[in-house]
């Protein structure tokens, strides 16, 4: 039901043949160590290694008798292998291959998610050095603030990405297990070294200790670090729609010829992407639960977890794929109106410099109670197209403290300016 | 990706062509107010009432230039329509349309629950009066407490189930809501009239105050109510996960001949179908928060919602529909072992009745205090095999207190099973 | 944790001596029908309801032996009572009392939480009648759609909260439950008229069927209910946020004498209530999911609720009441600055009428199509300072549909003033 | 509100005392760092350092003026420390001080959960060491499976919990950061020296690009760490549940003397700390939500962050330590009865072997589907009280197969010992 919001490559990381593909995988790594350990034929090995294939329909048909999804599958397998095929999955219970070809799964899917991270980072990054230098309000509480510039704002985001993606290949990395170890995790069927080998075979690490199944906190990891994807779309996402406001109108998202934006008023032009992205936002958090839910399993394990993970893990990766890739795109076509963005550091009449005429007022003797309580004054006193400047040489106990041009110093900015590049070096050199 | 845990019935209602089906209802219904009100020639609305047809394919093709699905849509109804065409959409904002037809569409969705939710009253009606009297261990704590029967229990949940519907029902029933205020609910393009008329004729009751959109408190109410169906089949089946464990036995579900329950062990009956309607409970619970969260939309509305609810309504209704259907008929093959719980309610050697002992030694004269002291200390004194009320009878003390004919009066369950009818009535009744 | 967050009143609704009076309270109900059923004595019943109190130290001293907080309770009433002590908790089980005295505690929190909705209710009312014909912008997507009045704006909320309250009593009437039925529901120790008399005397309802306990869904619709208070809160919480910033100034939340907004820049003066009531909004959501995961308990019960009652029901009963509270405040204090809303109007240059000229370009006769375009295109081209209607007049096209007088009759917003009162009213009445 | 699930010292960690000693740590950090670099006199600095002390009642009454708490605090700083007190917070804006010391608080609460999560481990590594051999039934989906020992089991919870340590401590690492960047992070009053020099007295790194405040990604990932270790203890809670249930009987929670199980029955001894931990787990869990919606703030910041986190963090932290501390307690105290393990895997007749009998059947030649029909067959066969073992031998078909004495090597239990040893040796090692 997410069809609107997918990529076609994703989706096919998680399609019923992906899955398959993955698990005949792990039944033919399984089969080769066996030979090697002379558990099995090496005949059988090579059979199974050469025939195997599956259809998605055949198994299907199966499993409508087994009612047992694995057991349909291996034996579609084992009836095209031929008489070799009775040495598929031995030894094996189902969640061996479940688990471990869902680590294979899961790498599929990282992949394609790998490359629109990269995207995303690129993105991110020409933004932040193409504005470096371009100043605009900071704003706190929705208020102005002081002075800051584009490309700082967007290294803050550039700078949660790089974490969101270090926690994310964290993640990633700790759901590269295999488990071959039964029903209850003993090896009571398999030795140790199949595992170990298959594993080897696989570029996959062997679980610590497992039940009948990996443990779920791995996965709840994975999913989390996928919603911390949507919080950083989120984040990314309000602040373009901040600044795509009518009043404020510093950003636009691209829109491209013949778009239109609302059907019964023909003016607008919405940051429509970032509200889509806002609410994938709030998807992406809400699967962090029932992934959480999910680690408490019965005993060995009960197969609950497995209905929350045919919808979570395809639909957490789809939507995290399709919102950083869409993302990418609006970060590619921004168009950032610098004007704007001068006209409106001025709409607040200097306001933006008050802490730094405080401070200044502090350096020249008074105690800090007694220097905010005067900026406040002819501050909270200020008339529309009055400016902060011209009231503090105007006031006048103020008069007695600076010079105009002392005063133009503090409001040129470049106390602002001074550190700018060399904080946004932080995040570029990374 | 959940086409595994859906039904055909409700994926149709949430199809793209269900939904382009509601909004062309709006439309039409729009316009045949708009003659009657003689705001729209009569002879148009007659065109676009007879001529209004749609094709999903065509709609994606406009939509890749306009970037606007209603727009598209509208577009596609008018080249079918022909000239009267441009009467169609009159006076509307696109949300006018997407809310009203949302609505529609809930009732598409609703008509297909309802059946379902049927069934499930029926099922559970029919266990609930076949095991009225099908004594069985009440336990809290997963120990044993006192003689309940398998009937009382489902009686419970029965109960759960109706209020869940009361609440279901009272949702749905705030979802049908139709909104043709306009731009920003100020109906200044479009007379509150028109949107009254409308609504009769859809049978839906106006919004009382709307922003561009029907708010989305409404719509979470719904999420909720799903979400709480999601509740009652997780208490429903974690009983008879419980109920089904090896040292139980008390039930089993339904095992079709030629499934299996393992791949690696050929022993196994495993209740599948209440471990995955857990899960699913899971994902329905998990819908919640994001429904909440996107009620607060920013002024009149941003568009952050919509993506929610493409994912949310269909896949809360799907899962909903799959478990209750999917959970009926656990309970319409449930095989409930009357042997084996009265089997069971002997292994705690009569403790069930503890309670009873305890006031009876109360009504005898001594304080609750000395009661509860002396039935614990011959409680918990007893060995394997033992039974309570032989114990009494053998103790110092409470041998003073009781013959053993009243022990076998307090011991036969007698007080337990008086009420047990009556209370039962209360839900059968319903 | 949350002291800096609550407000007394409700604070002692949920303390100790509360709970343990409800407690109180509910024994003596029992025991005075239990003497008017001759089940105890009259005299004992009498003593009960006379001499029975408690000490909540006292309590906590027998607890640490007895590790049982309802048998603690019930000593230390027996204490106190004498010998009649002993007719104390006859024939009931610790949820008896617990989950009947819960409904009776959350009646006392009730009757806080009701005068503070009926405060937020006037406070709101205020504010529409107030601004009815106050005009602003109305803003989709954070642009300019068209115009609207701020009391309007707030009708919208009132209509929110209009229902917030309807769900909330719903929730609250359904807890109001007693529960008598014993230890697993089968009235084995205590008749059904024991339960039903006590009700009566308590004012609530038998429960249709219970387990060991009252069934948590009726809990778990409270604090739904709760957390749709918090999303009300919310909502409107970022409508002034919005309309606080810098750029918009449309409103100001009231800011006292001697309040400082920054201690750094002392020109602040910020949104702080709205955003700190954001911030209760995402913890009285959060609520919701331990709720609903509170209801599948196993067989007759498990205890696994309580602790999460315990910190759920006080923490969100106090945030909602301090949330409503502080919110009726920032509303009784709220500075609505009308020559901005009409100054921020003119910023997008009349385009909040593009809609009504497009329609007027539709009932001259040309099709949606042409007519969307050709405003989008005078729209899209115009520059700043520029005004939609003299744009019209000068463009080649649009000039020959519109003489000067009908423009100024279209861009007048007359024809979004005429409903305005009307839809209003449609609240106030309530 | 969760005074009864906390222990004191945590409640110290987060109580106004401590979080006003960790700022008045970090105002005197940048005080000496200033005097340092020349930015304050000397004397000023040592006066700061020496005279600063701070007074919960006194920034209160200060506050009430304010209305801010930082302004409030430094305030009462000053008026102590005397006329060098003007250069207490000279050149900081409040989030500078507050997130820096944010960070020092939660290194107070971390100290504190250290010891707890060191006293998990002795507690969990104890139990694993003492019944590495200590056989019982392995179980999935409720079912026997085969054979596993109660000290894999809780290996699988030491393994969990390892990793449920790294992740903590990840996290914990990734929040001890400084920020002293100001207003909008741009180090516009502040140069990076002195965030440098003051991180470094106060052991934290400099945050790498902050806005207002540190980005709150850090902080959701230190609450998702503590859920996931509530995630563990429902996981340990549930199995610990599960094994004490009358049928079992396999673990008891210790049950000190004078301690009453139910206020009706007396003979019951319940697992009241495992399911008040399930409840904890759940509270755990849902802070995560608000957490991760904590982190898109408005453009440099908005405060709504800060009412969640005044609630979340004390909170999250006093119940992973109150659970933590009181499952060690249920671990230490922990009745493991051994007899009643191996009674119970007789239960299922065998069964617990039949994947083993599977596999040898497949050594023997037969297809994997052939040997599966035929064990099912014998094991769905049988009755009560039979045994696989002595059915597999009377069967016409199997006992072709095998010899007595086979089989009872195949029953004894040595395949699935032989590698418990080293598997366990895994999590001790670490």
């Amino acid at each position: 039901m997410i069809a609107r919001y997918s990529r076609d490559e994703m989706v096919e990381a998680w399609s019923l043949e992906s899955k398959f593909q993955c698990m005949q995988d792990v039944e033919v790594a399984v089969a080769l160590t066996q030979a090697e350990l002379k558990i099995i034929p090496k005949t059988a090995a090579i059979s199974i290694q050469k025939k195997s294939r599956f259809s998605v329909k055949r198994i299907a048909e199966i499993e409508k008798e087994t009612k047992h999804d694995v057991i349909a599958f291996v034996s579609n397998l084992a009836e095209n292998v031929g008489p070799a095929g009775r040495y598929i999955h031995f030894g094996l219970t189902s969640s061996d291959v479940l688990d471990t070809a869902m680590s294979l799964n899961i790498r599929q899917a990282h992949k394609v998610l790998e490359k629109t991270l990269n995207k995303m980072n690129t993105s991110l990054k020409k933004v932040v050095r193409q504005h470096k230098q371009t100043w605009c309000s900071g704003r706190t509480h929705g208020m102005h603030a002081e002075p800051t510039t584009f490309g700082l704002k967007m290294a803050g985001h550039l700078a949660e990405f790089q974490r969101c993606c270090e926690r994310y290949k964290l993640a990633y990395k700790n759901t590269q297990i295999g488990k071959l170890s039964g029903a209850v995790g003993t090896y009571s069927a398999q030795s140790v070294s199949v595992e170990k080998k298959v594993c080897q075979k696989l570029k996959l690490k062997p679980e610590v200790i497992a039940t009948q199944v990996v443990p779920r906190d791995r996965h709840a990891d994975l999913i989390y670090a996928l919603g911390m994807l949507g919080c950083f779309l989120e984040r990314l996402a309000v602040e373009l729609r901040h600044l795509q406001r009518t009043e404020l109108q510093e950003v636009t998202e691209g829109f491209s010829k013949g778009q239109k934006g609302s059907s019964a008023m023909p003016h607008k032009k919405n940051p429509i992407s970032a509200e889509n992205l806002t609410g994938v936002a709030r998807m992406l958090r809400s699967y962090v639960i029932p992934a959480m839910e999910n680690i408490a399993l019965w005993h060995e394990r009960d197969i609950s977890h497995s209905s929350v993970e045919r919808v979570v893990f395809p639909d957490a990766f789809i939507l995290a794929d399709y919102g950083l890739e869409r993302m990418s795109r609006v970060l590619d076509g921004l168009y950032v109106n610098k004007e704007k963005m001068k006209e409106n550091m001025d709409i607040s009449g200097g306001q933006l410099f008050s802490s730094h005429v405080l401070l200044e007022l502090v350096k020249k003797g008074l105690s800090r109670e007694e220097a905010y309580k005067l900026v406040q004054k002819v501050s909270h006193g200020m008339k529309k197209g009055q400016h902060l400047r011209e009231e503090l040489l105007k006031h006048k106990e103020t008069c007695t403290y600076f010079s105009k041009k002392q005063l133009d110093t503090l409001f040129s900015g470049k106390a602002h300016a001074k550190s700018i590049e060399a904080v946004i070096q932080r995040v570029l050199r990374k």
